[in-house]
């Protein structure tokens, strides 16, 4: 391989020569190699791609940055944006807690290509455009990973998992309507209860959702607040008059979302509260979903010795090993990712403890964990949508059969004989193996007529309408 | 001791004569020892108190109760709500799932004692009032447990979590413009930075604590949802017309907060995303403070050989051995409390997952986490106030010492002479054990006037305002 | 309500006339109104109990406490362990995380209670015992919380979590054993899959809880590393020669318990992964408590709509609304003690990863996790075993009926005609809602007597004896 | 792109040209689109392939696979394990639970590779060897998943965790002897006590990680235990006689690691608590670095502002607005990284919690949660050893500034002169801001001579010795 050097304040190093980035880069890749190479999100190195372009844009409005400069920034930008430069990004997560590194890597790499862009070839000449004192100029590591990391964390969440979420809320919106009088047993406690409609049960899954998409949009006012302008330590030292607001305006409107600069810059350096916010609505959802998924497991099971209410799609054969197995997989993959999302809550939480004085450290792993969950969530959700909800119809032998043995169904007695007798009836025929109707005779509380007209499941499902 | 026998759907128990539980309350006594008695929280039979009154209110009006038995029923609430039969609530947490238990502890206790405000005698003739069918009436286990654990926990988030913080809030937004003035260090990676002001430090807690009311506030609307009127598994199965609505009211009412019935009861019976989202944001709290309370003793530590910027109160002798030491124990104790809510933040998370079809069966487990959590973040918060923040105070003669060492001061001049020179006079400076200004002017950077005019702390800290 | 004066290093504090407790008490308990009073658990005062008297017999020994002293102090520590002072620790967890105030605690009504034992009055004359001087001799809150709470730790184990765990263990051993040949349908992915015997299957368990005890015990070691003879930061400053070894041996006396000086003091003082470690291992039983649970309420479903293979005791009427109603109540107070211990490790690690120096000031969070959580582990096994799995019986006619349904028997035909025809035979079967054996025979893959001959489900258990 | 066909019990289904696998991997890359491809770890790739190869032999000696299959599927197998095959492999850990489709994935490209090497072209006539009936022959996805992930496990804890762990602990260890006479200030709760030597403080580091790697290697033998040779649900089903234990000593032998038959396949598939109590293990070290990494950055801190007690390597520019700043960053890697694992942690006891019946299908993100932590920690140790733990030396002149000033040197006087007045002297020093030793005399408790004899840094750290 062949090298090229370059400088930065402690001195020369060695870096491919067919690379973009220059000397802190290539100083991390040595000195973090912990786990594998380019762990660091992509979207946090777009997000910084739209910001250094938006400071670019302020800079020079401000006076403080020539308009070719501005111009040649902006357009490696672009390019970052277009994913021309993806493999330029070799850092780890496991760096520092700043992400400095990541930021130099793109100051690096935006300077680097902007003298290719004028002209130049990288390593000879006076660089065109500066890493620090250009394409970071009016700005800090402090300021600018988390600015990233919240537009990368904005964009996920509204890009893929609210619309990943709201796909699959929408199906079961639609089945729970479809199967509003397909009358079913109930179950509390994994135990025979009084009946419901199958349309009601999932009626249930969707509020569930509707409440974790509400949950979660409660958090994005707190994500949208920008922490640009900050520089250092909050207080936006080496920025020019102003710059704060302009620059989250240009971001806001590259990025077209409703980014705003952070009212309290200290709390945006020091503090990452907004993506514990975040990621705890992401952690309920995770705990709806695995909720839903595993109960749609649950009704689906058999074919022949489980509950057997419901049928999913058979996507792929189930068992290496037993012939003609189909498995409710995708509930699986869900339920996996619910785990994933609930350890990594506390990753989230536990970095979001340890701020120290102005800066919190644990920026990288907040972010990467956020990302990480905002991407399964949205995925799984669609995978499940388009792989088995949708396809999810009533086995109507199987519900009827189930409700019809019910011994629950003298709950319906209550109003009319009483808890007491009513449970002597049920508890009769479970000791004796027969049905309510025959004890409820035997033990002389209702006739044959009375019972007919009182224990009907249609009439137990309703009175919520 | 003394026993009288109470009957259940199973047959009798032997229950203590002065006790005014009966049958069920009993089986669970011996059925459930695991851990210390007592265990279920108190809050939560309040919460049933108020919504058997409410039930018992409701039911009359709806003409399915004798005005008789709603006055006796209500009577017993408003005695239990006065505190005067705490002792008659013995059920531990690690009961049934439902809390069917303590459903029936309320239920049996207040058909018990109603018999004796009637002028019975307990055990003596047929009950005044039944346990199922009258105190009971038109309810479940089911959606009484989550109406009762919705109100406890509104109850005790506006009444103690989050008065608690806005007190330490306000204390603290009153530190932060007192010190508004006061520049000092900045520490960012531990590691000296530029300079702020104390206030400015300060301002960031008072945002993260503005954000973390705001997150637990969000929570409130979902945890105003109450289940009562689903009964049995949601449908509403003997409930007259009407019920769910006005029974809410009642509570409304009763308990001067706004609770409304839960839009779709199956998801208020078959899941607790609801206590799972206050929970998180309780979470966010514990982060946030956690910081906070961390940054407060590192800047107090000291008081010879640590940093020793800021001066808290000595509240107690801190050492049993080394005399006239003093500690930063509030905030050790804030910070257990923080650990605390972090863990029981993933006991929520984990009993939420679990609903099994149209029941939830990690009520008890989830009640009781969210009310310790909400409690102790209160009790925190008010305690940290009280003995520590109230009484935070600068040490000016450290503040100014540590800022006029700070190498890091150069930052200014990266605006006047690039970021490369500023590094090689800090370095220089850094190497030598020399001054800023010494070094500065050594290299030929910058004049004695420049310097002075360039590099004042004072006006680092400004643009932000 | 009456009061004395007490004194310590900072002044006079009023202290309720009746209470043995001193200054440092009463400054905690009005310096800490966090959650309820006398949160701080017992276990730690015995734990404290012992190690004060170790402490009095090592001084005395060593020649620097006279024998009347130690004697006294023994006298009270014994008075401790009988519980007669139950009421005399009214301090909580939320207070200083070195647990200073609770050894004050101990010290102070060690003391005035020995003034007592003297003949004297408390509050009058000269006290006959020092706290700090006597009490405390060669101690330092730093070195005998963590002995305190490795004490109460150890015994909690040895004497509650372990033999719970093991009875419960015990009595799956004999369920195993009894139903080694009843053949039933075995599931994965909660689909039929081929068959296992229930004896097996509940083999499966036994093995989870042998490793888990095992487990456990590798844990032992590390808690049985006693901090004491550290004093302050773990030099042993000011403790007489020879005195932590010795004081350990009369700790390991005291309670019969195989305690040791730890070999690095300042890792006991500064770091508890001794409670973490032990955390962790009941993490571990809970994770595999909660499998075993879940599965066993999964498979006593029903009674009529469920899976319904085994039987489990009918404790307590299941519910308030539906009569009759017999719920797995105790799988579902297991489940919850699994999901408070899981969050409790959270809280136990969060404490560990935070010691700062020479102290980690989590130490009464710490303590009262692991020991909550070891005592919920052993209650609930014990609830578990004598109120479910003793029961536990299978259900035949189920069992029969499910196992030969299952289409999985189809399994058995791979070796014999391969995997590709056996899963057509499977499919067309489920298709056709018919039997494997028709479709086998209809296929011309299978005559009836070879189907009869190769697919007996007795065979296909037994390949692993 | 072109495509050949291939086929399964299901159907046709078009496979890209140029790759190994066939129909199920290619239904599983289109079912599962969630998250990045191929997250799926290839270190469990290399488990199967270990297994598959051992499988082969097994079956060919116990006569049920011709010799002429066993050597092209082993010859297959080292191919994979030389990384030849790495790219085949593109499958998601969110996929079935039983990680059913990474073993046909296995299967597939086996039986296709092995194709070509017995001379024919993929997808043209019969397959030389069959991905069911030859490669996974006495064998199931559920048997063969986990032993893939022991494998995988055991060979990254003792070939990746326990020597990171140990180099960085022998690092420490050699600090801790080279400064054992380096007699500084402690601290406790983050406030000056009494002195010890920077060697005893790293000693308790060392302590923590020889407990935390004894701690791992506690856990290596549930580790070794094999579900191999279990099948479908345990019982070993189709398996010839004496299988499960000669294919463990075929994987021992190959891997040269200590792996032995499950004596409990039930337990061995339908939980997977070695996993958990693994993964416990490197929580357990994950605290502890936590705690190390943390003192040494506070140590650290500074240079002008902080504590500064140590010096650690500068390793990069520090910041890209702040000229000259260094900062720790290998601390900051290092927590993040006990961030991430404390909260795997979490991931794998829930997924280690939801076992149902034979079967856990947590079984991918389990094991890679626990392959990424293991990877962490040791990588992150290598890092931390290298590039910051190596390079640690004392700030000779700022230990001994800060013993000297230290107000805590007073407790060397409680034996002399008692508690109450040490602390007189120390609280009235701290007041005047005098030293200690003009207090004590001022008092008239100690005269100089006796105060230098009795206050001697040096003699206060020695009795642990």
């Amino acid at each position: 391989m062949s090298f090229r050097i370059e400088k930065d304040t402690m001195g020369e190093v060695k870096v491919p020569a067919d690379k973009l980035w220059g000397a802190q880069t290539e100083r991390s890749r040595n000195n973090f190699k912990i786990g594998h190479s380019a762990s660091m999100p992509l979207e946090v190195i777009y997000g910084f791609a739209y910001l250094k372009k938006a400071a670019a844009f302020t800079n020079c409005e401000l006076g403080v940055l020539p308009i070719e400069k501005r111009d040649l920034i902006a357009q490696v930008c672009d390019e970052i944006l277009e994913g021309k430069h993806d493999d330029q990004f070799p850092l780890v997560i496991w760096q520092t807690g700043s992400g400095t590194q990541s930021n130099m890597n793109v100051n690096e790499v935006i300077a680097n290509r902007a003298h290719q862009l004028a002209g130049k070839v990288i390593g000879e000449g006076e660089k065109t455009i500066q890493p620090n004192d250009d394409v970071n100029k009016s700005q800090s590591s402090n300021d600018t990973f988390p600015t990233g990391m919240h537009i990368a964390a904005y964009k996920k969440i509204v890009e893929v998992t609210i619309p990943g979420v709201r796909q699959l809320r929408d199906t079961l919106k639609k089945k729970s309507e479809a199967f509003k009088d397909v009358v079913k047993i109930g179950r509390t406690h994994l135990m025979d209860a009084t009946p419901l409609t199958l349309g009601q049960e999932i009626s249930g899954y969707v509020a569930q959702l509707d409440h974790g998409i509400k949950a979660l949009e409660n958090t994005l006012p707190h994500l949208s607040e920008l922490a640009l302008g900050g520089t250092a330590v909050g207080t936006g030292l080496n920025t020019p008059k102003g710059y704060d607001k302009r620059v989250a305006e240009y971001i806001a409107k590259f990025t077209n979302l409703p980014f705003i600069t952070a009212p309290n810059k200290f709390e945006a350096l020091a503090a990452h509260d907004a993506l514990v916010e975040t990621h705890g609505a992401l952690k309920q959802l995770a705990v709806s979903l695995n909720k839903i998924a595993n109960d749609i497991r649950m009704m689906a099971s058999g074919p022949r010795s489980g509950i057997g209410e419901i049928i999913i799609p058979a996507n792929e054969p189930g068992s290496s090993i037993m012939p003609g197995k189909v498995n409710p997989t995708q509930c699986e993959a869900m339920t996996m990712v619910c785990a994933q999302v609930i350890g990594n809550d506390v990753t989230v939480s536990v970095g979001g403890t340890q701020g120290h004085y102005e800066l919190n450290v644990f920026k990288p792993v907040m972010a990467a964990n956020v990302l990480q969950s905002a991407q399964l969530i949205g995925d799984a959700c669609v995978s499940f949508d388009v792989n088995c909800a949708i396809g999810i119809e009533p086995n109507y032998t199987i519900i009827k059969e189930l409700l019809n043995n019910s011994l629950m169904l003298v709950t319906a007695l209550n109003t009319k004989i009483g808890y007491y007798k009513a449970a002597e009836i049920a508890n009769t025929a479970h000791k004796n193996g027969t049905t309510l109707k025959e004890e409820a005779i035997n033990l002389g509380y209702v006739t044959a007529e009375e019972y007919d007209d009182w224990v009907r499941p249609e009439d137990m499902v309703g009175s919520m309408k």
